[in-house]
Parts: C-alpha cells; structure tokens; sequence
C-alpha cells in the first residue's frame, strides 16, 4: 500500500454549499488556483447540474487551473453525468464523481427507491462516467449509516463497473473514530479489485478529523476535507488539521505523507475565510490567530527555549509568521505588482488597476500597509467580479445621539451619475438606504460582519455583507479606515453582484455527501 | 465503575488565559452561575496565587454559586495551596487542584527539578491539600509526553498522599486518540487506590473531542473541557461537543452519561463569546449558527422528514431554537425584569435600572426586540462591572470620503462633565481619539470586533474591543442601532475598566495544564 495520502479539497463544493455562502466564478477561480499552489491532489470544483453558475465554474477552473485533478459532483441520472463530463473535461486530469444514498432512510424518503433500483443507478451512472474518463470516484451517502452488507454490495459494483476510488461518507456526522476506522478496514477487506479508499466526515459531534484519521490508519488513502473545516451545517473535517495531524505524528501514522506544501495554510485560511465571509474562530487549530500565539511579547530567546515546552507546531510551517511590512504610499506601480507576484497573488490588466488605485486610496490614510492588507485589497477587487456597474463618487454621512443619521451619496453607473440621500437607525443603515434608493436594488441584508484586517486602533476595517434580493443571495466586501465608508463598498459591492446575477437561473438546492 | 462521566468546565482558567480575555468579578460571576444552571459537575474557577483579581474572582464564586464543586488550580508549593484554599473554603463542595509537570522537557527546561524533587514536591502539596479538604485532584502537567512509568509512580504517591481524582493532561495537544485511550486505561490498571480519572486535553491537532472521548471509552470519569472550546492556543475539548457525543453515541459509549442540561448549552455559548469577545465560528460543532442552518427556509413540513435523513441532533436539544420576539417599546420594567427571569438573568437594583433603561433606548430606535438582544443588553451592563466612572452625554459624528472624519463627545465623569473632539482616519478612529483626549487614558486597541445581535439590516450592532493601557488589558462592549456609536460605548467600557484595575498588581503570567 502507498504512503501517499491523497488530500481531496471540497471546499468549493460541500464548502460552498454552506449558508449564505455564494461565489462568483472568478472567486472559486482564486480559491482553486491558492489550492493548486498548497498543492492538494483533487479539487472538487462543484456539482455542475445545479445551477449554470456552478457549471460555468467548474468548467473555468477545469480549464485554467493546473496541477490537482479537476472532479465535478454528479447524481446517477445521465443527464448529471453528461453535464458533469462537459464541465471538466478539458481538465488536465478530469475525474466524474458519482453519488447515490445507501442508507434506508435516505433510500426511502428522499430517492424513495428500492436496494434494486439503487442497484441498478449506480451500475448505469459509474458505467456511464467511466465511458468518459478513467477516473470515476462513487460515494454511498450516508454511508456510515447504511446496511453494511448493502453498501458493500453497492462499493462492488461501482468498482466492478469502473469506479477507482470509493468513499465513504459520514454524511450526517454520527461517526466516532474507532467504529469509523473498522468500517474503512472492513469495506477494504471486503471489496476485490483496483480502487482507492477515501474518507468524507462531517463534524457535527466535533469528530470529523479524527474520524478522517481513523480511516487512514484503517488504510484510506484519499481524505475530503475542506478549508477551515466549512461545509453543510458544522462542515467538514478540516483541511489543515488533517495534514498538520499527519504531519506532526508522522511516527503514528506509520509514515505516510500528504503532498500539501504546509507554509501556503495559513493564507489559504484567509483567502477563503474573506471570499466566503465566514470568520475563523480564534482559538481554532492550526489557522486561528491563537494557535501559536503563546509566543507574543515573548523574548525571542525565550521564544526557542519555550517552544519545545509548549509547541509541537513551529508557526512557519504553516505560514503563521507575523504580517512583513511591505509598502508604504510613496511605493509605486511596478514594487506593488511585484510585491504581489511574490506573494502568489497575479493581477493582470483592468483588476491590477483597479487594486492599484484602492491601494494608493488606503495608503494615503494609513502610514504602512502589511502584506495581510494586500491580500485583503485583492480579494476586495477580486471579489467583485470583472464588471462594476456602479461605483461610489462621494459619500458624506452624520450622525450621533441627538440627530437622526443621515447619508448622501453619489454613485458613478456607467457614464452618468445617480444619487440619494437617506435616514437609517444608525450611519450604516442611512448609507445602505440611500445607496438602495439610488441603484433600485433594496435586498434583505441577511450578514454584515467587520473585521480589522492586521488589528490595532489605525486598521483597516474590513466589512462583507451578505444581501438577499430577488431570490438571489451575493455577498459583497468593502476595505475602507472608515468603518461607514467600508460598509457603503461592502453593499455596493453585493449590489453589483445581484445585479449581474439577476438574469442567471436560480440553483436548485441540491445536497451532496 | 459509575456510568456518570463528570463534566468539569476551565472556562474561567483555562479558557481566561487565552491572549486578550481579561474578565472581571463580575463577569466570572455571571459566567460561574450560568455554568451551574446549565449542570456541570465542577467549575474550576481559576488561579488564586496569579493575581489578587484571580483570588477575588474565585473566591466570590466559592461564597456565591450554588451546586457544582468549586476548585481553584495550584502548584505543588505551599504559599500556593494555601492561597487556593483561602479562596475556595466557603464553597459548598472545595476542591484544590494541584499540578507539576512530570515531562523531561518541562522538569529540565521549566522546573528545573530531577525526578526525585518532582516526586517530593507531589507528596507535600498533596498532602498540604488533603489536610484543607478531601476533595483533592492531581495533574501531571505534560502527561501524554512523559515517561509512563515515572507518570504512574507520581500518580501512585499523589494517591497515597490524598488525591482523588487523577487528570491526565495532554497538554501540548499531541495526543492520538487510540494513544491516549491507551494511557488512561493504562493508569487505571497501574494505580491502586480510590480515584477518578480524567482527561485534559488540548486541541491543537483538532483532536481534543476525540482524545478525551477515547479517554471515556477507557474508563475515565471526569472531562475537562471548555466552553467554544477556548484555552491556551487552539483551546480545550468544547463542552458542548463532548456533551453532545456522549448523548447522541450512547449506543456507543456504553450508557455513560453526563448531568448537563443541554438545552443550556447554546444561551452558555453565547454569553461566553459575549463577555470574552471570542467569536464561535457559524461551521462550530453544536453551537455555531449553521450547526442546524440546513433547516432555514424549509417548509416545516418538509424539516420534519429531512430532519430524520440529515440531522442527528435537534436543534432544541441544545437550545438552538429561532430567538422569540419578547418586548417592544411599549414593554414596562416588570415585563422586562420579568422576561429576564424567565430566561434565567436576575439582575436588580442598580444593574437592572441600568439594564431597564438600555433596553428603552433600543426599543426607541427598533421595532422588536428578541431574547438574544436582552442577553446582549444584559452582557453590556453587566460587562461593564459595578461602577461606571464616564458615560456619554451626547455624541455627533460627522464623515465621508470628501472630508477628514470627525467627532464630538461630551461625557458624564461622576458629577461633572468632560468634552473632547478629534479628527481620525474613520470615524470609529475621530470617536476613539475623542474619548481618549476627555479621558486621558489613550490606550492601545487590540481587537475591534463587530457583529450584529440578530441579524438582518435593522440588527443591533455589537461591537466589543479589547483595549491594552499602562500594562494593563480590558475588553469592554457596546450595543447600538449605530455602529459608531456602538464602538464609543464599547471604547468607554473598557476605559472605565481600565481605570479600575489600574491601582491592581499586574498578574503573574503562569500556565496550567
């Protein structure tokens, strides 16, 4: 058996079906191609099918990121399976994964199918996935709470109709380690021929990564993990526990290795924590902004000698070093582009202008800007898609305890100019209605989250909202000093968004494993 | 061996010495009482010897709080047990927990100590102990990195020498599960006597959960856990998700079972994030807000069946229920104090009027409120401690992206009033600035959070900032419709905390297990 553990990322898809979490095409394009530079084996780049968003993401990604295998998600049905095919075949190496549940109460009331019938979809969708592409991953949902015997019978048949790899899906997060690892052992046992063992856990008893490893000593040899641990209700297992894990007990784990440049985790964290809008806790492991902070204000020869007393992870490795400043406002065009280049981050064209431009705005306020602030003006630009349809041109609001808050703005759109003055509860509320009345766009604000991108009083404020309208859901962000202002961009942002998604057909709400 | 598996919660220890978390009385108070509401069998209250704050927080839950075993941590010297029993006596139930590390690393790097001192230490502070109370527990610092068998000759004399119950720390987060099930029931079978074991451990492989339910598995009968998970670094094992496994796998875990309330566990979760400023991430097993998400908008027809095909634990289990609008504008104090009562808050005399007249500032500006505002009207006043040296008179704010930012105050200072006006880079900056000059305490700002209390676009805005001023660290938080305003209350709380701890000694920066 390899010691190759291959690491299968779903944060694009299991992650980013999570609530109100809603990517464009160029956003899951950034992800995916952060996820090729930290070096994972397979990208789960969506479930085509499901909306002509998903399915122009998968393909985007299929043709541009290289590196990792490139897998869309798919039902049985022929039709999943074509619209699957169609979305990653240009991959470098495309690989269809296929689905059905296993589980009597999945069989009954969601497919309301018999065993036969299950039987009969997945040697018609694995048979048909596998008439495109050598490699066919198949998943029994719900696995863990399946007829054991059943869903063997069904593991047989994906592989005796040409399935590689077979997961096994703790879908509703029920599983404990030592039950989980004996389910991996005993389906290896049990299933003949050529295939691969994978793990995917869910986390809702806080157990997902270590049933993950329970699996790999049982001899899985593929893991699906997510970023930051996101995914349907407390997610998945986490990506970064999961190979720092292997990582560190390298000794228990008799050896085997993930191909996952570790140094590259902890600004992968941040990419997805800041394009999905979804904070990671500080005390979480490995990417919270605690998991080594025992170290601050620390001596730095008391640094050395405490590490080995208090830390079986050394910060680097995970790219966990403290913020470098880098640029200041009198740093031109050429030291900014270059500077990103070297952080990975490629910016071509109208998107490195327009990161230009905010950089030179938010440097004239702010003395130093960190690379941390960088990698936030980015994803600000990034995040709003290639075409803004409205722009603001002045903002100019009040407030206090003994007036109503008030707020005009004045937005670019297109060639003209429209504006609005509005009142609101609080500053914040007056500049989303006025930037409402002014664009037409009132949706229902279902998020609005501030951060400070590198902390301290002079920070940036960092705001995402996550607005609802018509049916749609698109989250916006907005880098500003001025928290008000960065929640003006933040909407503005979302608004634009929702008006490019307007005309798109809605995704049906469909579950994975 | 009993099937009842002791919750002891180090929230207020473990989880207090987490960077930037500077609770005070009051709010260790608040938190100690809501953690016997919610059942746990023993609150470790904290560190007595650290700081005369840390004395005074312990020994006002031993006097106060009703039900669980109080226990204050110690090492093995004797000015430290000595401090730990002044501060627990008056409990109902006593406990001292006395610690020293038993690793190589830690006795030759930290200590300083051989085996034999070690091993002489453990016998005197055992003893000294056990001659102020039965109720004694011993913990090897570092467990799961020492040499097994000196460990077990340590636990043997703590044993002999009056310890109770025996913690098995896996202090640096090492631990695998079927590792540390191994040890644990390696302990049992070596150590003679009358004891409970128990687990601590540490979650920076993200295996906490999983270790310490193996330890359960092999017999211990006492966790160590926290609430959210918080501790040193990337935290302990979360309460709730320990909690919640050992419910739901009782199949599994033999029938064990733990005395928690669960339908506590999410209010016990979010007053924790509240008074330390620690968000939860919405992936967080249990208590995140996606942990039940898959529900929303759902047909409550079609939640029933999907609750059986993707949910295995029910959101109302663990209190995680939609909040439920309580009191409007027109709601009079009884109603409010009475609603209070109702959701287990008893507050009176001054900290109710306080909290009376919040709420119909709020109830002024909003239409409705819910039951997670009036915690978080609740967390505001009672964040704030017993005395308010400032508060604000009046507030006007004035900005935009064509002029510089600017603000007014004027605050109340006992009976007096101070006034100041600042420009800044935002005007969350022009307000901070403002308050600095009318107070003279111009601090540092650590961390500068905003969330909205209920979500959607008319949501109080809560801001909580951690301020660092003459060596000293306070978190204070501020609730308003307006989110600069929002930022002045919680900047002014912790200035007035500030000015109250400035006159205490500085604590002793000690780590536990």
């Amino acid at each position: 058996m390899t010691n190759q553990v291959k690491i299968f990322d779903t944060t694009l898809r299991d992650g980013e079906q999570s609530p109100g979490i809603s990517l464009d095409v160029a956003e899951k394009l950034e992800i995916a191609e952060q996820l090729a530079r930290l070096g994972v084996d397979i990208i789960e780049a969506g479930f085509p099918i499901a909306s002509p968003g998903d399915f122009e993401s998968v393909e985007a990604i299929a043709h541009s990121v290289r590196g990792p295998v490139i897998t869309a998600l798919s039902r049985t049905g022929f039709q999943d399976i074509d619209r699957a095919w169609a979305a990653v075949q240009h991959a470098e190496h495309p690989r269809i994964h296929v689905f059905i549940a296993t589980s009597l109460i999945h069989m009954k009331k969601k497919l309301r199918m018999t065993e036969d019938q299950v039987k009969a979809e997945v040697v018609a969708g694995v048979s048909r996935a596998r008439s495109y592409t050598d490699d066919v991953e198949f998943s029994p949902e719900d696995g863990s709470r399946s007829d054991v015997d059943f869903m063997c019978d069904v593991l047989q048949l994906a592989v005796d109709n040409g399935a590689t790899t077979l997961n096994i899906p703790d879908t509703v997060g029920y599983g404990v380690p030592e039950e989980f690892g004996a389910l991996i052992a005993h389906v290896i046992d049990r299933i003949d021929g050529d295939y691969v063992v994978s793990t995917h856990c869910h986390n809702d008893l806080g157990l997902a990564v270590a049933n993950s490893l329970a699996g790999v000593q049982a001899g899985a040899r593929q893991v699906e993990c997510a970023v930051n641990g996101l995914g349907e209700r407390a997610g998945n297992a986490a990506l970064e526990e999961i190979v720092m894990a292997i990582k560190t007990r390298r000794d228990y784990f008799g050896g085997v290795e993930t191909g996952v440049r570790t140094e590259e985790l902890a600004r992968t964290s941040r990419l997805v924590s800041r394009l999905t809008g979804y904070p990671v806790q500080y005390n979480k492991a490995v990417v919270g902004r605690n998991a080594f902070a025992h170290e601050a204000g620390i001596h730095q020869h008391g640094v050395l000698e405490d590490r080995e007393t208090y830390e079986i992870i050394d910060a680097s490795t995970v790219g966990q070093e403290a913020a470098q400043i880098v640029l200041g406002k009198h740093s031109g065009r050429h030291a900014f582009s270059d500077t990103l280049e070297k952080m990975g981050l490629r910016l071509q064209g109208d998107a490195l202008n327009q990161a230009f431009r905010r950089f030179k705005e938010l440097a004239d306020r702010k003395v130093q800007l960190t690379d941390v602030d960088l990698e936030a003006i980015v994803a600000e630009e990034l995040g709003t898609g290639a075409v803004h349809r409205y722009a603001i041109a002045s903002l100019d609001v009040h407030g206090g305890t003994q007036s109503t808050p008030v707020a005009k703005v004045v937005l670019t759109d297109g060639d003209g100019k429209v504006d609005a003055e509005a009142e609101g509860n609080g500053m914040v509320d007056a500049v989303i209605a006025a930037i409402a009345t002014a664009t037409g766009v009132a949706g229902t604000v279902l998020d609005f989250k501030v951060s400070s991108v590198t902390g301290g009083g002079d920070a940036l404020g960092d705001v995402v909202i996550q607005l609802q309208a018509d049916g749609h859901t698109a989250s916006g962000r907005g880098l500003a000093t001025d928290i008000v202002e960065a929640s003006a961009r933040a909407y503005l942002n979302a608004v634009n968004k929702l008006v490019r998604l307007r005309d798109r057909a809605p995704r049906e709400r469909t579950v994975g494993p």
